[in-house]
């Protein structure tokens, strides 16, 4: 028996074929505590993972399984990256069937605390009602308290982290008004995953920008929750996200209404909220954030702009979808969870160029 | 003596090296009416244009040359593509030495109808002010009188032109509140010119978004100049460029409140706005545009969708920030101050993929 | 009766919602003397063609119809943009269907004269070897006299095309060793059509540079039989494809021995064989081409440069792989094939930037 | 006092501004044993290295500082990633003024052990000629031994490194033809640098492919000297380099002509060769490297083919341009010159997408 092998948490990733999926498996493979204990992936089951991510083959990996064969107590932790609305029942049933096995999920079928909100804006019933009170909102710097005792952990979309992360400190201390806010998202290609749609094609994708989702991205219903929640109050917000032609990133552009409130007030709330938390930095007055300043890494950079007309300000956020936006999110929330030190496995700095 | 050359349109083409410049070459060099009488570019001058711009190698041009040997009385109509601020004093010495000659300038040097905003945004006095009052402003569509009979036209800004096209009738109708306008724009990297800058790079840009001109973008003021014209009192907008890592297009993302009117009101406003026009076209609900849809074309394509806060609207428009957002719209131009079909040389359509 | 349509030439257009069908469309719809019979998509019957390429919902066209549904008759040409290994049969029930139809086929089904060649090279047998005899090589360059008199013309893929319009004049002449060609040849990503496939996706493919192909790529059959009939004795050559993180356009980069013959004498070669050719230009000493020269255009670019090797030669040529390496020729050969002015309705200049 | 801080290797960077020297920073940030003494850029002395390169702006770094300012003496390795021809001097200095340091050099000023032939390709004399023998050609896998004793390294550029380390063992061992090599090499820009060169523009390059250096790239004299030494005899041998619309990779196609040995032999002697390397892969039969495996890593990936005359191969090879192919083989020499464990710093794996 291997006595290192055993300090170590044993990780189960469920869709390990997918972006996500291979993003943890980039960041766990160097975190100092983690190993894995097995990887998933139905479609691509028995195959070495470096046949499927060859950017990962000279990694030491167990091979590709059917989420069937899964041993779910082999497993401390489980990160779930399956697609949504198909994540509710396997949860539930790793739940059950590993009383001491700890759950992140990063799909969105856990993010609504409302069920009946779930079916409303899914359109399916939730399929897993008992399990969604375990469930707390893995928004790490604001719920990290309840995410260190939690069994499940609703990983927040890449969307949804990029807005809350500067929004929730100003709706909670009422600088901004809650109930006029305007999101104009950007996003790169990643986000919608690596399945073979007509719309990821390079052809499609590249050279061109435009709108998705303008019937009412689903992500909308995560935001309002959060921000109603800050707020003390139901919210309604404008979100309109962007494809752009790029893998990773995400920007947000909010335009916001001050609430008795100037600029600088909004800057310092947030550099106030944020001055200890190793993954979030807000920005000198003037500098703008880009996403290729925090591309491959678990940051997020903020700033804060005056708007022309009075009364009105602009702030922007950045993340990398796949990291601060999905799986590196994920493992600061495994490390909160298992009290490890939150940085361990997040540490690298952005690739640029 | 050549009949056929003496019928055509003795064009001129100042800042012939830029981008702008070789678009007008591209687009002219197929209209049936136009021949070049010159092209120039200062420190290209003496080269075949095919040195500079090996696309257009094939092309039977006239050598560049520099401004100060141009015959302006040898061109029927100029296009000035040179640098913002350097173009107002060169435009009156056309104007002044060739009588005949019509200009149209593609810089922002002529769009601000009162030069003391003129001075005031760019930091200097205007340096041509008794030729201020000549210019119309060209955006096509909307001044189409007035710019038969000019002598001068002021071509708008890429970002302008995108976004005046749809908001501009939904002013004038009194459809939407002039006051809470809020846009969005996305744009590609050659609207940053030709420059050797950094911002341009190829490692700066591709795989990155960001926002810029958050002090204040110059197009801010044409367009308040001409929604404050459509509303029928100065108004305030908010305005956020952001560079996209593409080459061409850009898109407007409008926020707008709706002033007792429904969104279908608005797409129906504009749906017969533009229902004769050749190059304006109104998507049918549901349908989103892309950039990649008028890549190289000079068509500009419009969508009206709910937002999600009741009273709201969202508006979105591309074009091709090099076409109808610039040369191809200059060419329209000169069309009408012609009265040649105002089509011509344009009908190409967009390149997709 | 419209007098004007009948002087027109009637095109069917099959897989029309491809992206050689979307070229064809793009650039037959500003042909002088042609008009659409029909436009057949299986999977897309019965839709507008401006939903499935909305840069081309503008234009006035016939909605798409299943491949069983099309009149042959009511063509005078049929475009064949459908994959590799399903034209056979379908073009030989156009042709026996409709006497008086031509066919230019884009797909490789009737580029190997050697039936029992295509056997081997495609694994299944020639589905309509009676009527291979009929098909011309559609390389219109070198085989212009017989594709005038042809039915049906089998027009070359992209890497053929790019390859042999500078390698033929030299083999032809003897100036270099037709039997130690190695060409190193770079695709934008549209060469591998619009399916859905992982490869393809904008993710896996932008920011990479990969070969594909290494066990053997079937341009080489057709790259081979072209350069063995010009060297009049069969030749192997060496062919790598290359996948590039680009939409349009191929580039090849061919490395020769010369055969008791000057760098310069190959250059002179080529520019003498293309002298008169409106489409092939041969640059001058010291010019590299770049595939943004030719995109979107059905330019070739060629040039020749020594190697550092003594008697070793380095001959590199563009072209936009969806132009003249596919829908362009076939419009090209068409006009071939109707004595009508060769240039018609390719007179467009390359897009750049 | 602090303890820690002296026993720790104190780095200087010359040339931090540019993406090498960024790339530098990077890595060496999370270098378990460096830490930095002093980051020179002349024309950016007095910033927070943060203002030049935001990405890296949450480190601990020291500003900027001229050259001139640097003290020598408090540096154990300096780096250097000045301009080719700026360097030989200023690391004479360096040598003389502080004869316990060590310097990597990245620049190819010292890459040529003759320096006759240094003058030849470069066109000026060497200005450091008393200090060329002292410099080792640091191709880690290839001399390590020598590296190891070495007082000044110079570091291969990324052309010949990705070449190299496939190439060397099969002239040594006599599997190929040393004198009949073609390499067909594909970068991305960042190999141009960070300097405002038109050719470097976003709009110029991206949906681009173009040869460049065609008469005569400066690394081919590095490849020649090394492959002559592996073959026992001077080598001529042909490289083509393109630039590829990426930002990060190096893809070289080397066609080779077998002697006396088989394909498999080929891959055989690689594997052997590499067995031990923590950083060379040589990959299965059938499996093609993309440089999207090895993008941010100081992998190489390398594979070899079959090519279709018979006693001829394609071998392949990838890295990442700034990591093995600059800043991470660098820090790769460190390692080896300070006797740290190789990998140090350098574990880091791929990002993909």
């Amino acid at each position: 028996m291997d006595a290192r092998t055993n300090n170590r948490v044993k990780i189960g990733v469920l869709g390990a074929s997918g972006y996500t999926g291979a993003e943890l498996v980039r960041l766990l493979s160097h975190h100092p505590a983690a190993e894995f204990a097995f990887l998933t992936a139905d479609r691509q089951a028995g195959k070495p993972y470096g046949d499927v991510f060859p950017h990962l083959a000279r990694l030491d990996l167990p091979d590709l399984i059917a989420v069937d064969d899964a041993d779910w107590g082999s497993a401390d932790v489980v990160f779930c990256g399956l697609p949504h609305g198909t994540t509710q029942k396997i949860v539930a049933t790793v739940l059950e069937a590993a009383p001491a096995t700890r759950v992140v999920d990063l799909s969105a079928d856990f993010r609504l605390s409302d069920t009946d909100a779930y079916a409303e804006w899914y359109g399916h019933p939730h399929w897993a009602p008992e399990w969604q009170p375990e469930a707390v909102y893995g928004l790490t710097e604001v719920h990290r308290e309840a995410i260190r005792r939690a069994r499940l952990v609703a990983n927040p979309g890449c969307y949804t982290t990029t807005c809350e992360l500067p929004l929730i400190p100003l709706v909670t201390t009422g600088l901004i008004d809650p109930d006029t806010i305007i999101i104009d998202a950007k996003s790169g290609v990643s986000g919608a995953g690596r399945g073979e749609k007509l719309g990821s094609l390079h052809s499609e994708m590249s050279e061109s920008v435009q709108a998705y989702g303008l019937k009412g991205h689903f992500h909308v219903a995560e935001m309002e929750q959060e921000l109603g929640n800050a707020a003390g109050h139901p919210v309604t917000i404008t979100l309109t996200p962007h494809l752009i032609p790029m893998n990773r990133g995400i920007l947000a552009t909010c335009y916001v209404r001050l609430a008795d409130a100037g600029v600088d007030d909004l800057r310092a709330c947030l550099a106030e909220a944020y001055a200890d938390e190793p993954f979030v930095h807000v920005l000198t007055e003037g500098v703008a954030p880009a996403t290729r300043d925090v591309r491959g890494s678990n940051h997020c950079r903020i700033a804060v702009f005056p708007a022309r007309p009075a009364g009105t300000a602009i702030v922007l956020s950045v993340t990398d979808n796949l990291v601060k936006g999905a799986s590196g999110q994920a493992i600061q929330n495994m490390n909160v969870m298992l009290d490890l030190p939150e940085t361990a496995g997040l540490e690298q700095e952005a690739l640029f160029p």
